[in-house]
C-alpha cells in the first residue's frame, strides 16, 4: 500500500478522534452585555461548596476604548486598560451573580497602578492563587506587561499580592515605547514585549505557569506561547529554556491530562485553532482541528483523577465576545448575533463542549 | 537554542506567510437568495472575451428537500438532488446574469437521471471541460454518486456529455442502498460509496482531476481527497495508488503553482481550514492555517504564468451558503447575516481574500 504524504502524517477521522469536539455558545446571564462595563477574559471556573467561581477582567469605562494616544487615567487606550479583576458566583454555571473585586490595581507608582486583568485561577492545598496580567503608567503601544500573583485562603478573599511580577518580559529587543512593537529598532524574542494571560497548573509537585509572549519586533497577531516553572507557587518562576513551547495560539487554555497537558491553541499562527497535547507538559503535538473554538476560553476545572478522557478538562466554560476588536466577527465567533449591539463592549458568554453529529451533506 | 516540538515543526509566522489569508463575503446579485431555487456549488471562474463565466448546482424545487425517506421523482432529498447545473457570466464579477442550463439531467436509465451537480471548468486548448457528479435513480442514503464530463468548443456550449461516467466509486464495501453509509455491512476504502466535487487541472501534458471520497461505512464528515489522472481530457482517467492523497477536506478547491498544486481544505479532518501544497500534485503539506474559509468555493482561474505567489489562484471567486444542512452556521460563515431567510435555500455569495491587519489586541 502507497501512502500518501498527509495519510503518514495524520490518518485520525474527527469521529473516532477522542481530541475533536465542537462548541456551542449561548448567554451567561449576569455577565452579559452592558453598556458601560468591560467584562472579559473569564478565568477557569472552580467549584467549591458546591458554588461555581469565576475571576475576570472588569472595567467601568466613561467611553469605548479610545486608542493609546488620546487615552488618560480614566479614558481607557484598549478594553482591557484601566480594569480590575472581579469574581463572580454560580449555582448552575448559567447564571452568574457578580460579587466585587478580588484583586484591584495598586496605588500610583506601584507595577500593577494601570491595570490588572486576563486572570487565571488554580485552588490547591486548601489555597487558591490568582495569576494575571499587571501594568504600570503611562499605556503606550509599546508599554511592557508582566505577570503577577495574589493567593488567599478562600475564594472570596482577602488576596495578598505578590510584591513584585513573577514573570517579566524577555530583556532582548528595543522599540520606543510610544511606537507599534512591529517598528523595532531591534528585534526581540518572542516574549520581549509583553508577557500575557497567564494560567497556572499544578503538576509533578510543581507550578507550571503557562503564557501568551508578545515580542518587540514581532506582530501582535503571530503570538506564541512560554512556560515558567516554579517550586513554590508564589515563585520564582523560571522561564523554560524550551520556550516557546507552542508555535501558534492566542489566549491560554490548558488542562492536566494522564500525567501531560491538554492545550486549546487559538487565532493566530499555523497551527491555529487545534487542540494539542504535550506529555511532558513542554513539546506539544496537534491532535484535532477545530472550528469556531471559545475565544480567550476559561474552562470548569475537576480533579485530575477525573479527567479520564482527553477532552474532560474542557468540558464547558466561559469566553468573551470582544466586540472592539472585530476579531469575533473575522473569526465568525458570534452565533448569538450580539454584536448588533451599538456600542462595543466587551462581554462574557458561556459555551460548550458538543458532539453532534454534523447533518449529512 | 533549545528548540520545542512545535518549533522545530513549524516556525512560520503568519504575518510572513505568502500561503495565509483571511476572507471577506460579499453578496452576488443574480445568484442570491431566492426561495424556490437552489443555487450552490459554484465551479471556478474563467474569463473568455472580457466576460466571467461560473457554473453551478441549480434546482427549481417544489418544496425545501424533504430527506431520502420521502423523496420522489419531484421531491428533492436534498438541495443537491434533482438539479442541473447551469450557468452565469459577469462582467465585473460581482454581478451575475444567470443563463440557463449548461448540462442537464439525461432522460430515465442514463447514468445521470437523478441529478447533475458540483461542476468545476478547465479551459485548455481552446475547449472547454465540465467535470461534475451525476447519480442515477433512485436516490437513497447510500446511492453511489460517480463523475462525468462535458465538453464544448465555447463556455456558451452546447455541451457533449461523456457516454459513461469517468470516474466510479471504488468497488470495496457493502451497505445496504436504504442505509446511512455508516451502516456498512463491510467497511469499504474511503471512496468506496462516492465521489464527489471534481476539480479539474492541466499540469505536466495531463488531466488531473482531483475528487472528495466518501466512504461506505465512513463518516461523511471525514471526508478525504483521491485523485485521478488521464492523458486525454475525455479519459480514462486512473486513479492514484496515493489515493487518499489528503488526509482532510471536503468540497475541493486547487489551483497550479510552480509547478505543483495548492488546495484550500475545509470542514473536515485533523487539517480542516489549512492552505497546503504539493509539488507533485500528491503528496500535500499545510502551509498555513486560515479561518472562515469559503464553502465549496470556485476561484478565479488565471494563466499559470501569472501565478507568481503561492495565493494568485486564490483572489476572489464565488462560494455557496449552504442554509439547509446549517453547516455553514457551525463554521461562523454568516457573516452576511442571511440565514435569516424564512425557508433554506441554498444560495451563492462573493468572496475575496484579504490580508487586513487584524485590530491591534
Amino acid at each position: 500500500m502507497t501512502l500518501s504524504a498527509a495519510m503518514q502524517r495524520f490518518a485520525t477521522r474527527d469521529a473516532d478522534n477522542p481530541w475533536f469536539t465542537q462548541f456551542r455558545y449561548m448567554p451567561a446571564p449576569g455577565l452579559g452585555y452592558e453598556r458601560g462595563i468591560v467584562r472579559r477574559d473569564p478565568s477557569c471556573i472552580i467549584q467549591v461548596a458546591g458554588l461555581y467561581y469565576v475571576w475576570y477582567t472588569r472595567g467601568a469605562h466613561p467611553c469605548v476604548p479610545v486608542g493609546h494616544e488620546r487615552a488618560t487615567d480614566r479614558l481607557p487606550a484598549m478594553p482591557w486598560d484601566l480594569t480590575d479583576v472581579w469574581y463572580a458566583t454560580s449555582t448552575d454555571g448559567h447564571t452568574w451573580q457578580e460579587q466585587g473585586p478580588a484583586v484591584e490595581r495598586g496605588p500610583a507608582g506601584s507595577y500593577d497602578e494601570r491595570s490588572i486583568f486576563t486572570p487565571d485561577v488554580l485552588a490547591h492545598d486548601g489555597r487558591y492563587y490568582l495569576v494575571y496580567q499587571v501594568t504600570a503608567a503611562p499605556t503606550w503601544r509599546s508599554t511592557p506587561e508582566s505577570i503577577a500573583i495574589a493567593w488567599a485562603d478562600s475564594p472570596t478573599g482577602p488576596w495578598t499580592k505578590s510584591s513584585a511580577p513573577v514573570v517579566e518580559p524577555d530583556p532582548s529587543g528595543e522599540v520606543d515605547i510610544r511606537a507599534h512593537p512591529e517598528q523595532a529598532t531591534v528585534k526581540g524574542s518572542f516574549d520581549s514585549l509583553r508577557v500575557h494571560d497567564p494560567a497556572l497548573l499544578y503538576r509533578d509537585g510543581r507550578y507550571w505557569l503557562y503564557f501568551k509572549g508578545e515580542g518587540i519586533g514581532h506582530s501582535n497577531m503571530d503570538s506564541k506561547w512560554g512556560l515558567a516553572v516554579a517550586d513554590d507557587p508564589l515563585g520564582p518562576y523560571l522561564k523554560s529554556p524550551f520556550n516557546p513551547i507552542t508555535n501558534s495560539g492566542h489566549e491560554v487554555m490548558v488542562w492536566n491530562y494522564a500525567g501531560g497537558v491538554g492545550a486549546l491553541l487559538t487565532r493566530c499562527g499555523p497551527e491555529k485553532n487545534t487542540i494539542q497535547f504535550a506529555a511532558d507538559g513542554i513539546n506539544f503535538q496537534a491532535q484535532s482541528a477545530i472550528i469556531s473554538p471559545p475565544q480567550a476560553a476559561g474552562a470548569l476545572r475537576i480533579d485530575e483523577s477525573r479527567n479520564t478522557e482527553p477532552l474532560a478538562g474542557l468540558s464547558w466554560g466561559l469566553s468573551h465576545v470582544a466586540t472592539y476588536s472585530s476579531h469575533s466577527v473575522v473569526q465568525g465567533h458570534d452565533p448569538l448575533g450580539l454584536l448588533a449591539n451599538d456600542e462595543p463592549w466587551d462581554f462574557i458568554v458561556r459555551w460548550e463542549r458538543f458532539n453532534k453529529r454534523p447533518a449529512f451533506d
